[in-house]
């Protein structure tokens, strides 16, 4: 088999790369180690910067996020018993984010790609990147136990951060600043209204708490939690509770409770893999770097390296030029960075850390103060969460 | 001896606050450990904000601040071998700072104070509070061998870090947060033109530097180096070396060297008391707060206090009002944390630590290259410069 591109990983960054290309005219296979039910099983985060939309408008996929996705224009901090709302859209000139779920934007992706005709190999074992160090590149896999060979031009890995792609490059080759958070995320997703019309971060000194949703009538609810928590610990009951007390009064009255159909601990993580090209083979999004979802920027940050690939081989193949993949990984490392940072600092400024003294809680707390009363400094922030120029 | 209120301390902040409260006709007496000659030996920090000018003024002590001191309307950040500069005066509408030294503002208050006959003890020995929980409060101290006492209806502790007056609150009255930084400052004053016409703060793998003045003639600058170095091993030369290591080669051209006429290595601490107020004693300035000086805020954060104090204790007089007062503590304390939170966040940004690991690294330089190129970020910071809100 031969094609241009073999993208490995059936996730939204490898849908979304997949048919851009394809619109392009470029020719390439997805290669997804799990089966199609299982990908779409995921539960992921759902907060899209308009950057992210207008990608996933380029690739055609917009239709149904438009009609169903939920257009906000602001977040609310919570802490001292209060909510601060943060006016993204007054702030920014406009710009606003959509919540829309990743399972949704993957799914619309798929029908897509379907429709297209394009081809996905779904549970496809083995899979391995070769020779991508030199000119003719190869990817090899197992499909119902025989075994496979695609000649491309290009490797993607958008496999994520357990996939094979970044694990195939030696590692003498690459470079990883990691850092990892003393607590955990515990979620549920209920069938319920959300408490409010959009998002709410609290800072309480039980802990971080969020209240999110995917839709209108679905809830998605998180609370800070040691690493070492047991999911059978947390009975609805308990976390409805412990929701409540880390909200101000009025947030925690408009929590409408019903029972679970998701429950899940979460650890949180930062992490950078460096460079992002490998001769022939480029790591976007979760195969590269990871960031806690505090700030909601995986997803956007893995469409913002699906995009800046996309215009360097189009430019390779239009053009015959490499100068776009060969400023890919600085580029898109550069976006990749500021987001790590504002993740990072989001986490640092709303969760309540088991080792700080008096001081950093103090530090902590005049940071928040600052942060609602200041315009400048609410504008840094909303300028970071509705998405940073390209 | 009677008077209204007994300043404790006469630095910058004791003596802005008795001017004022003498402009009002509110008696008061200041107590000095030191002799005026020492008092005015203290080589201490320059750059004033607006606010800090205007109480100045409002003293009557600013003519000379104004013909000679240098108006600012940016500073620089270096790092990664540029100067990227911040404008002050673009990003907050209109303000800048002022250097000038503290030395003179000590001078400019001291000769308003004798020439309004105002009374100045110096060389005061012992000097104790007594009292201040109750009505009728009263000082001690010695002179020539002499004991002394002066009753008041106040007492202000513009003492400075080690004065009486914090020592004088029980402990468990007070509570107090702080933090040490692994790092001192090695510094320098020497009779040369600045390197530049504005302050340049630099992060460079070598550590941290500062380019300062005191005026067109004399040049304060600075490197980041161990707490256990010795200033016998720093000889001149050394230190302008060093400084110019961590320079962009732009600033580096511009340093002018010359035999240094003051060498020091200091510490670099943050420290929080609270509360401001017990009874009838104020703490004031760095009796109650300490601040490292990346960001210049240490003198501006006392004049903050005296200002807040002055309304205070004028409300008291003229209108028969504790209001005032009652509020001082918190009023005070709400800036104090805000300019805490600056001073850190700055020093954090701008000096390698010697236990940070490599994720924290970027995370450092991802934030001074998004503060740089970020208009409200970079207004942020200008806000907190030049100083915020009273």
């Amino acid at each position: 088999m031969r094609t241009q591109v073999v993208i490995i990983g059936s996730g939204p960054s490898g849908l979304l790369l997949g048919q851009l290309l394809a619109n392009e005219g470029i020719a390439n296979i997805i290669l997804e180690r799990a089966s199609r039910d299982h990908v779409l099983g995921r539960v992921r985060a759902g907060v899209l910067e308009q950057g992210t939309l207008d990608l996933i408008d380029e690739a055609g996929a917009g239709e149904r996020m438009h009609a169903e996705g939920l257009p906000h224009e602001g977040i609310s901090l919570a802490f001292d018993g209060r909510l601060h709302r943060i006016d993204l859209a007054a702030l920014t000139g406009g710009k606003r984010v959509m919540v829309y779920g990743q399972t949704e934007v993957t799914h619309d992706l798929m029908d897509k790609r379907e429709a297209a005709g394009l081809a996905t190999i779904y549970e496809a074992g083995n899979v391995e990147p070769h020779d991508f160090s030199g000119e003719a590149p190869y990817v090899t896999y197992e499909k119902d136990g025989v075994g496979h060979r695609i000649d491309c031009d290009f490797i993607t890995g958008c496999d994520g951060f357990h996939g094979v792609s970044r694990k195939s490059v030696p590692s003498t080759a690459i470079r990883t600043y990691e850092r990892a958070y003393p607590f955990g995320w515990l979620g549920i997703l209920a069938e319920v209204p959300p408490a409010g019309h959009e998002l709410i971060y609290a800072n309480h000194p039980r802990g971080f708490a969020l209240c999110s949703m995917r839709s209108t009538h679905r809830s998605r609810y998180y609370v800070q939690c040691p690493l070492d928590d047991r999911i059978e610990d947390w009975s609805d009951d308990r976390f409805w509770d412990e929701l409540r007390r880390r909200l101000p009064a009025e947030a925690a009255a408009g929590i409408v409770t019903g029972a679970s159909f998701e429950k899940s601990i979460a650890p949180l993580r930062s992490f950078v893999a460096e460079p992002l090209r490998f001769g022939r083979l480029f790591l976007v999004g979760d195969a590269a770097h990871i960031v806690p979802p505090t700030g909601a920027k995986g997803l956007n940050l893995a469409a913002s390296d699906v995009r800046y690939l996309y215009w360097g081989l189009r430019e390779f193949y239009r053009e015959n030029s490499s100068a776009g993949i060969d400023a890919y990984s600085s580029r898109a490392l550069s976006r990749v960075w500021k987001a790590v940072r504002f993740s990072w600092w989001m986490t640092t400024m709303l969760h309540r850390f088991p080792d700080t003294d008096d001081f950093g809680q103090r530090i902590q707390e005049a940071e928040l103060d600052y942060l609602v009363h200041s315009q400048m400094a609410s504008a840094a922030l909303a300028e970071n969460y509705v998405g940073l120029p390209y």
